[in-house]
Parts: C-alpha cells; structure tokens; sequence
C-alpha cells in the first residue's frame, strides 16, 4: 500500500529480496514474488491457524536485539499451534517497522527467524512491511496441521481429568519483574545464574512443539498458559463446563523460582498469576496420565501433576498450604 | 500475551465476547473460544495466504471512522485474493489498540467488518488484541481458495498477452492529495460530487472480488494495483520475465479524475505512479480478450485494454501522447 507520506529508504522490493526472500523456503511461498502464497494441508489433515502480535515496549523492551524479538513474536505463536497437537507448517509476518530502524537490525530480525525456522522446520510463506506510528510491531500467523478433526481443545476438560502443566511455572513474570526492576535481584538474594535464568525465560519462550503427539494421544483439554496459569486454567474451566481444582503446592517451580520464593513467599502470587509461561496446560484422563507422563518425559519434557477436573461450571479451587496464603485475582488482566 | 504494563480496562476476554464472537461466523473458528482455528480447504482446492497491515497515520488518518478503518484493513487483503483468483473464506485480525480507545470506535470497527463479512462471504476466524505504542494498527490474513494449481500468478505474463485494468486508476493517489492539501480541491476546479468521489475511493477500496472466476478463467498474468499501476506493471514483468507497452492514453480515468487532469495535466504522474487503487492488473491471452472482456462485464465491472505484453526482462515502455510528457519514477517507492 500507499503510506500518506514517503521516506527515501532502500525499496521495499530490494529488503524482501536481501533479507526475507531466503527465508520463504517452501514452494508455495513462490519466493515471495507473488501477492499470495499458496498451502495444501497433508492428506487427511485440517490447517490450525493462530494469529499474535509483539510491540515495542508491550512484549518487549527497546534494547533487546531483533533476533529474539523475531523469534518470541514467532514462538508466541508456535506454542499454541503444540499446545492444540499441531505439526507448524509456515508461518506469514507482518512488520512495522519504527522510522529508525537500522539494516543491521533487520538482519538480526532475519537472523532470528532463519534459525527458529531451521528448529521448528517451518517457512516464511508471505509477509507484508509498513512503517510504525511508533517502535517494532511484529504480527505473525502461523499455520499447522493435524489429523483431521483431532485437533486438541480447550474445551476438552472433563470430570475426573488429570491436569498437568510442562515445565515450570512463572520464570517468565520473574524475569520481566527483574527486567523492570534492577534492585530486585540483590533484595530477593538471587545468583547470578538465577538471575540470568529468569531474564532469558522472560526474553526468549520455548514452545513445546515436542509434545504435540503427546497431546494429541491423550490430552482432553488443551492449551498453552500465556497469560497466567489461574487466569488460562479459569478460561479452560469455564469454556469446558467444569470446575478446575489447582493444589497449588505442586506447581512446578525451577529452583531460580524457588530461590525467589524463599526471600519473598508472597511472590507465588506473581508466580501463578504472572503471564508468558508459554508452557503447556493439558488435562488427561486419569488412566492415561502415566502414559502421557511417560510420552512426555521420551519426547524430554518433564510435565507435572498439579490438580484435578470437577464437576461445576468454571470456577477455580486452590488448595494446599500455599493456597490460604494466596490472594488470587483471576480478573484484573488487560492486554491492552 | 502479557503486557509490560496493565490497565484498567474492560477484560479482553470480555470485548471478545461482545464485539468479535459474533463475527466468528465459521464453525472452524470454534466461537473464538480456543487457542487456535481450524480450516480444510474445500475438495480440490488449496488455499491462498495474503497478510497486509494498516496503521494509523500511515494508511489512515486519525479521524477516520473504525468502521471503514476496519473494511480498509480487510479490503486491502480481499483484493489481493481476488487478483488470484481466489475464492475468500475467512480472515484472521491482530488488533493493536491505542491507549485511548473507546467502546463506541470498537463498536463502530466490528460493525464494519460485520457489514464487510455479508458482502464477501466470510467469517472472522481468529484474533489477537494488544495494546499499541502508538496508534490504531490492524494487521489482516485473508484465506482464499482456488482449485489446486490454478492460483493466477503475477509471473504469469506472457509474450502477445493483452494487458487489462479493472476500473478506474489514479483515484485513490488524487483523493489522498485532497485529504492532505484541502485548498486543491479549489485550485483545480472540482465540483463537489468530484471531490466526495475521490475521497471515498482513498477511504473505501472495493476489492473486485467479483472478478476471481474471470480471472481464474482467462488471465496468464494477474496482481492488484496497490502501489500504482507503473511500479506494479514493472513488476510484474519483471517477474514474468518480459517486458511491458503501457499506452498511457488507455488508462481508464474516472469522470472525476479527468476534471482534475484538465486543470493540471501534470496529474497524470500521479494518477500512474499513485496508490491505493485496488484494482486488478491482468494480463490475457490476444485470442481470450473478448471473452475476458465479456466475463468481466457480466460480472459488472468494466475492464480496460491499456497495453501489450512484448519480450524483454522487466522493463516498461510509455506510449502515446501523455507518455512523451511524463517523468516516470518507478522507483522511490518506499513502505517504510
């Protein structure tokens, strides 16, 4: 498109080619020379579509280098398509770029995106470049599949589900506190190696995309914990017509988590409430879960137990020591 | 996602419910209750992928109504389908809401893409919102289908191949002039109904979806002119591999353009180099014109020869009258 007013820059035409044509490595990019690209979902499959966008000083702070910018606005995305059992297939960016960017910057970006697309075997199928009112804006539409009709539901939970979560819980909220924060570290007694443990969760997710055949093979309710365990396990609960009972003591912490905790107990609250786990959120049938478990753990990923599916119709249950300590505020939250 | 910082706002899950679920037409979008949709391309078919953004200042103005903000941000990537071939069947929005938005602009924003989803037959299928940095920002995947293989592609132009537009060129480039210089409307002599004419072709595109099945059935070469019709012809020839005679004199001009052009003939610079036209560019075999032509007609939309398709690699030759006086610059074109 036409934007109101022009800028002399390197065309638009000549950045696709040096920096994103290398990236559209899937036939129906067409190189990106094309207004549109084109996708046939394998045989027997349907396409799993998620579209989530990052910006400047909302997902991200302004000094973080481009290449874990691009690969968090592209993970973001990647750990829903695990948490529904999808398989990525390629993925379409959109990016508005700030008046100052720099060509080292879309370097890095480009960077960014050619390693994740080697580790997650995915292709830039298509994109599209404008200039920001203000800072980076990356919206990016990944494209999954899975066998037709199978794809894993939040809605899925049911009574007498086992509800597991992978990974550990609430490094990210911890990080971004300690991002905010640089006093904290030193009141909260971390290491430096705690320290820079919970930087990077915030910094830099994980999708579990390994466990998407394990989802598939035995998860009922399914999704990924982005925007706090007790707000995303409330929304399961609620759109799955069930009661979610969380024994909040076996939350899985990393011991950088743990660290904290012990200076400051009332943390837990960050902990479960805090978003960008991107960790998986699954509920199994009780006499799956040790199979799941065990699927789990031969695809490398240690998954935990940590409460129970009940009958009711949407409502959270704490338990456990830590619960009576534990103000929950399962509202309150904004993305905007 | 979590943001870096929260307001106090009405909850996201909550604006989903009330302005996007009932967009969420497609049973595929699950009522935007999950994490993901699903889609299969109908028997036969594949899919065709477009993203493109609009943001505010850039592709707007600030006081432009939601509603036609939000059919701008879906039209803008209607056309580009259309130009394939391709049938829509839904679309996946990534908002970025300023800090200062109200409930009345959401309000107006879904009304128009509801409006948008009855005349081209499709469902929103999938959503993000954030808050922006700056400025209202809408990013849009559109999702078509064409019969496998059959996508109309840019680099289709062939030798001898009649070069066609829909519509009228340079509209949107003159309405965008009017809406930044408000004394031109007088210095060149616009009546009113002009003036409002060319206005409402800068705000509104009108994607000539119509158009697909002609396309997919006659034209070797297609894209949309959304960058102007001089840069777009040169590219597509680039790709094709040829080389492309606009008779600059056959350009089809509004009523209201040709006013314009009357009182400053220099005009006609912007009129072909000028953006935003969302018509479509194709290019069709000398032996299927009339046919083409008569396809497009009964479609309702009236379709113009302006040139030939003639060997070369990439290059663009101005004839006629018009084009002795015109200083071409199909560079220096910049989204950014």
């Amino acid at each position: 498109m036409w934007p109101i007013a022009n800028m002399t820059r390197p065309s638009e035409d000549d950045l696709i080619a040096r920096y994103f044509r290398p990236l559209a490595t899937d036939p129906g990019a067409l190189r990106l020379g094309d207004d549109c690209a084109t996708l046939t979902p394998p045989d027997g499959h349907e396409l799993v579509l998620k579209t989530d966008a990052v910006a400047e000083g909302i997902h991200f702070f302004s000094d973080d280098s481009w290449k874990f910018v691009a690969q968090k606005a592209l993970r973001v995305n990647l750990s829903d398509l695990a948490a529904k059992g999808a398989r990525p297939l390629g993925y379409l960016l959109s990016l508005a770029l700030p008046s100052d960017w720099t060509e080292p910057q879309l370097a890095d970006f480009a960077a960014g995106l050619a390693e994740d697309q080697a580790t997650y075997a995915i292709s830039l199928l298509g994109g599209d470049t404008i200039k920001s009112p203000k800072g980076l804006v990356i919206t990016i539409t990944v494209i999954g599949a899975v066998p037709t009709g199978r794809m894993a539901r939040r809605a899925g939970a049911r009574e007498g589900d086992q509800i597991f979560v992978s990974g550990t819980i609430g490094d990210s909220a911890l990080g971004l506190k300690l991002r905010l924060d640089h006093a904290l570290a030193a009141k909260l007694d971390l290491d430096a190696m705690a320290q820079s443990y919970l930087l990077d969760r915030y910094l830099l997710p994980r999708p579990r995309s390994v466990l998407a055949q394990a989802v598939l093979d035995h998860a009922n309710g399914a999704m990924d914990v982005s925007d706090g365990l007790v707000l995303d396990l409330t929304r399961m609960a609620k759109v799955s017509g069930v009661d979610a009972e969380l024994e909040i003591d076996e939350v899985p912490l990393s011991a950088a988590a743990r660290q904290a905790l012990t200076s400051d107990p009332s943390l837990v609250s960050t902990l479960v409430t805090g978003g960008d786990d991107y960790e998986l959120l699954l509920t199994v049938p009780a006499a799956r879960s040790d199979a799941f478990a065990d699927a789990a753990n031969r695809a490398g990923v240690v998954v935990t137990r940590i409460g129970t599916i009940v009958p009711g119709n949407g409502n959270l249950h704490l338990s456990g020591k830590t619960g009576d300590l534990l103000e929950i505020q399962a509202t309150g939250y904004s993305h905007f």
